[in-house]
């Protein structure tokens, strides 16, 4: 009897690289709202996906500092599974409900990525850092101040795909105009079988299904943004014409579940989308 | 259109973790044969999969050193394709057919993780080195000769998970006794969906399918192998009762299908196996 | 003209290594208090240094995970200038002043590396996790609470060296017991030319001068710990005896000197110390 | 009595960064001559130092693939003591001889990070890549054949450095023009007491001493180099304007001494050089 929501499965379930949700996930985000060129944004939403026509080219970046638990103290074991991520949201609609569509989505750590994959977020590694607040008072701590600055970025195999930076200017008591939508990702697991490499296994739109979803210590500023490009990514062609406000965050969520909008592993087959 | 073999897909394509196959390797490696005990190496096998009684607790660790490419000259972004792996296979059958089962396999490398899940390899990260051999004399160079040594390590999040050392005695024409068994593993991506956590939405046992395999360099030796214990991972359980024969090789092959032995999907709500 | 606190040396004196001093740091530590066998630990101590004959053996170590700044908001740098770091600490004498003795440090960043030996810590390369806590209430996010459990490791080149375990047990006004004692290293840098590789150029022992220490949210609790063997290293040597209290605060600081107790350099040709 | 030819010292001396000398290097190199702006890489000289009149701007860069021991197998200990690198050095003169002299150096190692400075090398921490070639023939090989083509990048703290690209042309018998001159780097270790920042405990200009200097399998083409611009880093300040050959060959090689061309420790109060 083998056990593991994942692989490896083994006699203990011990060994498998995601465990069993739920999952909770606490930590510190910084981000960035922008807008790119709809006209070549819309190229990379998928069948049924349309960007939202109140806010073409809308977009957000975050950046994540997060800790991960499920059922047995993976939080006492921070080597494995704290992790640091990057995302890219699209403001989009699916069948006339407003989304955030998740084009691309980086993590710095391999149970991390898996569990994206497996919630429809196209991870792959990076490298991702952002400044840090410390309670004690000293120009290394970074406090969440007026014009407190915070900056971040991410690269992967060596290139800087992305630097932000954000001058803090007020708290605020609700995160107006960001995570007010339901984010959008797609399950994709392809075959390796001969003639059916374009014929994945799994190709499912998802959303995303938070639990006990918090939100506290948000500031708001302006910011900058920009994606440098780099051989091997796609990611600058969705950079910002039109920066926006900036904010940094703590936040805490639970996962159990996932929504499947559209089961597309049938018609993968005939056309991509 | 999005194009792609994986996730990310995107308008060129060019951003997916893996791209399509053919996929071509070639690399090094040291290899280590040794016994573990079969009352407790039966417990990783799944159902249909059983120890070879001509050999059993025979199980062989593979410590790869190598670089891939697809049709990209991906061997020229050697930041993103280059990569160490490591591999446990034991001895087993399939229908009374010999094949080498992999309950456990670890890489340095995102892009490799993930080729390893869709052929059925259950990577998760790790880092692997091992002595490596230069063309210059030199006690520095560990060259390929009588009495030459060589070492390797596994670990994953800073616990060490595996050491090996083999001592060179003599050059060979062929394997005898190492990889003559086609390599069997099992594709497996969960779901996430509430109530179907234990029905995966793949699992599959397969087959690996290698093309143009080519091996030279052949050295066997003596090894010294162990699997030290670490919290959160079983590969200890499998550790060595007996070792024997080292090896050292460099190899190269192709992939481009995968053969699909049997569909556990239907069956794995059933019964975990 | 060339400048820069340290090599390598340039037009513009931005390419150094570790800019000039006042340094800033600011940061969260996880700390337990042990003994070790002092019949064992004196054996570290350089010539004139002494155990602390009124807590024989009695000895810290601290994780630290911190933001570093100097004139240029290096942190806003974070890729370039966060760090995690390790440190033991024996309690110990010089001239009959109470001093902690600094035998091992390591850290996971070059410019800390650096930094180290200028201040005389002698720090090697580790990678180095504490829990974290963050602001939202979540199972993941390890409040600093009664019972809150915080865990810390260290590895180095794939080695587990130190882990650690604390149960916080209730707020602190002071830092009882920890950091009363100013810390003594040894700044060594050795020559290369034949017949002097045991008459370094600089051997100094050199006492940390800090100003602005702050230290606040001090939590004090119950702790484990212990040091697995590893090859390559003698800090398992240090390990604990006995365990005493666990600790969990923030602190800041700033260096700009340095005070240099006594210069071993002529004498180190002599006698090692 | 405390043991180690660096710190941290220790009882049995196994805990030292770096083991004493004498010590061996092995490995490949991929390297690029170019010719960049010679009234702009003339700043980058200490005094003494002045760029070979013959050869005004001539530069090469060397990366690295390598593998260390000293009098301990430390090459059965790949994970602790394999290392990649990258260094720029400029043709130059000292006192009318021909040097080369290196104002920049990479490696991803913290031992060669610590040889490096106490050779004379400006070392910083980098992530070096470059494409190998393995014996057996694939797609994937990289064989050394006309025509072959080989990679390199260095990036430090997620930004990309340098790119080279080679294309073999050749077999040579000789390395013409290249590593013909003996190699100047500057040991600095500077004081970090109050008032004393700019007076370096440690400044003399060192020439490198290597023994049994082997170079194999040289293979000499045509090559692409590029240093983009990088925050933090002044290293595109020596871009090339001019790309000459490219070189790729094997090595080997021991030091146990230096020669000191100067000591600047004197002088550094009253200038910079």
């Amino acid at each position: 009897m083998l056990k593991g929501y994942t692989a490896p499965r083994s006699r203990l379930g011990a060994a498998a690289l995601v465990p069993s949700p739920p999952w909770h996930f606490a930590g510190d985000v910084l981000a960035v709202e922008f807008w790119n060129d709809p006209d070549v944004s819309v190229d990379i939403l998928p069948t049924g996906v349309e960007l939202d026509e109140k806010s073409p080219g809308r977009s957000v970046v975050l950046f994540t500092d997060y800790q991960f638990t499920a059922q047995n103290d993976e939080y006492l074991d921070p080597a494995r599974y704290q992790c640091r991520g990057f995302s890219v949201l699209l403001d989009a609609t699916w069948k006339g409900t407003r989304i955030a569509w998740c084009p691309y989505c980086y993590v710095d750590n391999d149970a991390a990525l898996m569990r994206g994959w497996i919630q429809g977020y196209p991870r792959k590694f990076g490298t991702i850092h952002q400044t840090r607040t410390f309670a004690t008072a000293s120009v290394a701590s970074a406090p969440l101040a007026h014009n407190g600055r915070l900056s971040a970025c991410m690269s992967a195999h060596g290139r800087l795909l992305v630097q932000a930076r954000v001058t803090l200017r007020e708290k605020a008591e609700r995160l107006a105009g960001l995570l007010d939508r339901r984010i959008v990702g797609r399950r994709y697991f392809p075959r390796l079988s001969a003639g059916m490499h374009d014929k994945p296994a799994v190709d499912e739109l998802v959303r995303c299904v938070s639990n006990q979803f918090l939100i506290t210590n948000i500031w708001v500023g302006e910011a900058e943004l920009n994606f440098p490009e780099a051989y091997g990514e796609e990611l600058e062609i969705l950079g910002p014409l039109k920066v926006g406000r900036g904010y940094r965050f703590s936040f805490s969520y639970s996962v159990t579940d996932i929504e499947i909008l559209a089961d597309l592993t049938a018609s993968s087959a005939m056309r991509s989308g």
